[in-house]
């Protein structure tokens, strides 16, 4: 991820000023503002800007002349009633963009959420770099034997050298032969004046899918928490909650009473089916439940007893 | 639209002190923050908060490091091409947050946008103020005799008279029910000890559809393109253009350069039918053209010698 | 509620006949096609067209060749994962399409539902009839005491009396005031010829919230089952849930192992948050707890023991 | 594009056997429903389902209880009338589902189309074929020097030869080691046993981007126009332009009427600025005008000398 010295100057640039505004602003959120998070081996995320608080999600539900906010008490009680209540609407009050550097697969996975906006860098346009994701070591994982959808045990050794050594290849060899076809000369590519170089929109089809692409991208706060919710989640590929366990950190600081309600009611919280709600109020009631006459599938009753901490028996 | 002095005081709160920002800040839109700008008898709009200006649209563009703009005329270049060759997806970086008072039944047309972010006053919730829209003598119109969905002449004498009667008189009384179901001594209303009251839910639908609502109203810059396009246009109900005319007036403070790019490209544009171009090209190679050999419905060859301002023939 | 004889016939005429399709087609749903289901004293709800069924959810998530369904008890357990693991996309491969006529106030609700199309009958170009909601006399309720957006106790004896007398004689003048200022003659209206009549998008705006509309309202399997969670709700207002309701046994008719499932996991579920899970835990493993101890407000504890079927100590 | 014998199997199954529905029904459009029509060297469109035709769209304009079409020359009208007048609401009354198998970097272009519905064949979950992208020889072009986001002349001789070689020989490679990371002996790989294997979802990082993936994707008829009106457009690349091609074939099949109508008003129309609208008129006024007293830019008064057939002097 390092950033050209162009890069740096142009974000201190940016940090060397501040104007006064009458808009709600987040101390918190703006000691970060534009500053590169990193991601992964050559990612980021950076906060490119914002609009609106906690304050704002107040203000909105109340439909106030003023900020609407009152002691943090009264405010921190009504965030947390709109998130138990499912009152969505006061939290797409505030927005917030980013600018992330991320590989082309783990966009691929990003931009399922629709209720976003995007500008991606355009290699149709422009010639991409060379930088392409590889894994950790630690990250390197077999196919789970049990999930068809999730990882199993490291690879270790010989097996884990042989993967790495033909990802890193085959990125290189595919990047090389991009800028030949290319043909101008780019990254030190030896131009070639007896050739035209192929279009870059179809140049760009000879890259790998961990290639890195970079994207603005801007969602509100009920949005951002409904992809937070399934992207920083233990099932979401290890990629992409890489990106978003960052992004959560700056939802803490950009509006932390929103936050704080979120991991209560949303991320730390639980669904139960109406099957499973009869099985605990069975079981506090004094009654010896077992799966076969919970009424539950053999899976979800591994599920509900994980999720209660019982013994599965 | 006479704020309460509570209300008044409020704005006046948050006017009085600014926060240094690190974000663009857009000085011309700042002047306007918070204030009510006046519409119609008793609505209003209020800027409330906004996110980006021109450089952020050149900015996503080129999804670049630093702010992306460079001299003012190259930008507006970018701007120009961006909304001729309709690449909308820059305008979505950059959003707006109005806080409006209007009656419902232009809520009911406005709400049909579904890009955008909506909280409205509930009146399950609350009660709903006194105050309804009657129009001026000279919006007064019959129906029109051409278009279905459209405005004639201006009502005169004892008829204007007498629909103005009928809506004032019909909404005072409605009110005063209202207030009467309610049963809360709300508004000087008599508190009678022997009754319940009506649930608010319920009491509401005695009103008529020219009583004030408000909402907090957000979009993004090319939605706020689109409904200004479609409520600023002559087509639209006169209560709702007088909305969006003043809202275009923001749009000419917050972005200045996509603003005139909009009225250039949009606003003050035309498309042509395939046919209506073949009549152009006809025209321009010095051919006499009639509507019978036009190709055109008599219509359509009214609205193109109307738009090319020739004789119609 | 009642059609009008031509109106009768037209829905007739389309239930006569019957064409030969390629496509998925569903039976018992195909059996109330067109025909009105009554909802309220004037209200109705119209399965007016439909794609897919349960196996094009299968299908989707296959992305299959054939039709992707195996045999039922594979397909009920796919669609029950989906449900349960948030899949929802496969479920927006599924579209219905309804005419509903309902109260304006009601209309105003179901509008802020913005993943779906509305095509709404025009009072700009129109003329409503002569149609209001007047509540049965078991809905008049009384605000609620406890929560400020809910309804107490039925209203008795005169009140209930005056509240219905206001409701409907407001409602009625309203509408001879309506037809008297639009002067076309409709309704029985007297036509003066001296007079021009307001125009159609002017006059509307003296008719109460009550009044029926009509719309077409069209959208997916995922979002008509996230509408009906909210709406189908005992929190939603009596009004709009009406309609939900008998939208549920729309849905249990054209996708059954999808409405299985969504009653299952969703209608009939709970979300307990990560405080009220760890209380649970505690209880399941035999201590007792107290809402002091428990670590939640005086009324989440309240809404868990009342979920848990617990007595409140 | 060749099917699997089993895929076709699926598919005649499909088409082998109708049944009877009440829903409007489209002859023309059942004709090809469920066959794969090509795209490119692998790629194909399969038209899967579809809702409503030309008189859904008429229905909801008029809000009727029945089809509400009348005579085929008012329905034409009305329909042109809805497009020319950008009332786009009652084209959102009908849908249609496609299958498509199409190489991922033109996946990447078409899902930044957000209104529409999609399910994706997952390569977490599955393992792709063997099957890539390789541009036909009259396709391989240069990059253009005047456009920077389009392409030039066709390569020729060695060149082309050399790059033609390039992009197969990668895809292969790139292939054949995704099969050996995955290690499950999928399509003849042959399969270690002291080798774990690496998991799908990371394995499937080694592709590169002119693979093929196939969807589901859904969408209304207003936003298959509007997709179609950029992706069929001589700007788009063409590799995308070749899939919106035979969609707009499609859409003939299915709504004649609308197709026409959008051909007349969208597809073949053009758009004029406020300047450009302003020159027209003094030109058909008589005067003589050129580019510097137009008050156009050299690159738009190209522009509009191309669009209206006079030789830019």
């Amino acid at each position: 991820m390092p950033l050209t010295p162009e890069q740096t100057a142009e974000i201190d640039r940016l940090r060397a000023e501040t104007t006064p505004t009458l808009r709600p602003t987040v101390p918190a959120l703006e000691e970060m503002l534009y500053h590169p998070l990193p991601v992964l081996d050559h990612g980021f995320v950076r906060v490119i800007d914002y609009m609106g608080d906690d304050g704002a999600v107040v203000q909105a539900a109340r439909v106030s002349y003023g900020r609407g906010t009152k002691r943090v008490s009264e405010d921190r009680g009504l965030i947390n009633y709109l998130i138990r209540h499912r009152h969505t609407t006061p939290f797409e009050m505030c927005e917030i963009k980013y600018h992330v550097k991320l590989p082309i697969f783990v966009a691929r996975q990003w931009i399922r959420h629709r209720t976003a906006n995007v500008n991606e860098y355009s290699a149709r346009y422009s010639i991409l770099d060379n930088e392409f994701y590889l894994p950790a070591r630690k990250h390197l994982a077999a196919q789970s034997e049990v999930n068809r959808q999730g990882r199993g045990d490291v690879l270790e050794g010989a097996e884990a050298e042989r993967v790495l050594d033909l990802l890193r290849e085959d990125a290189l060899r595919n990047y090389d032969h991009y800028i030949e076809m290319l043909n101008e000369g780019a990254e030190g590519g030896k131009l070639r004046q007896d050739r035209s170089g192929l279009t870059r929109e179809l140049a760009r089809m000879n890259l790998t899918l961990n290639f890195y692409t970079q994207w603005y991208w801007k969602t509100d706060l009920h949005n951002l928490m409904h992809f937070l919710s399934l992207r920083a989640d233990p099932h979401a590929q290890y990629e992409i909650r890489a990106f978003a366990d960052v992004m959560l950190n700056t939802l803490d600081r950009w509006a932390p009473l929103t936050a704080q309600a979120f991991r209560e009611h949303v991320m730390g919280g639980v669904r139960l089916s109406a099957t499973a709600l009869k099985v605990v109020r069975r079981m506090l009631a004094g009654e010896k439940v077992t799966q076969p006459d919970s009424g539950l599938q053999p899976r979800e009753w591994r599920e509900l007893t994980a999720v209660l901490e019982l013994e599965a028996k």
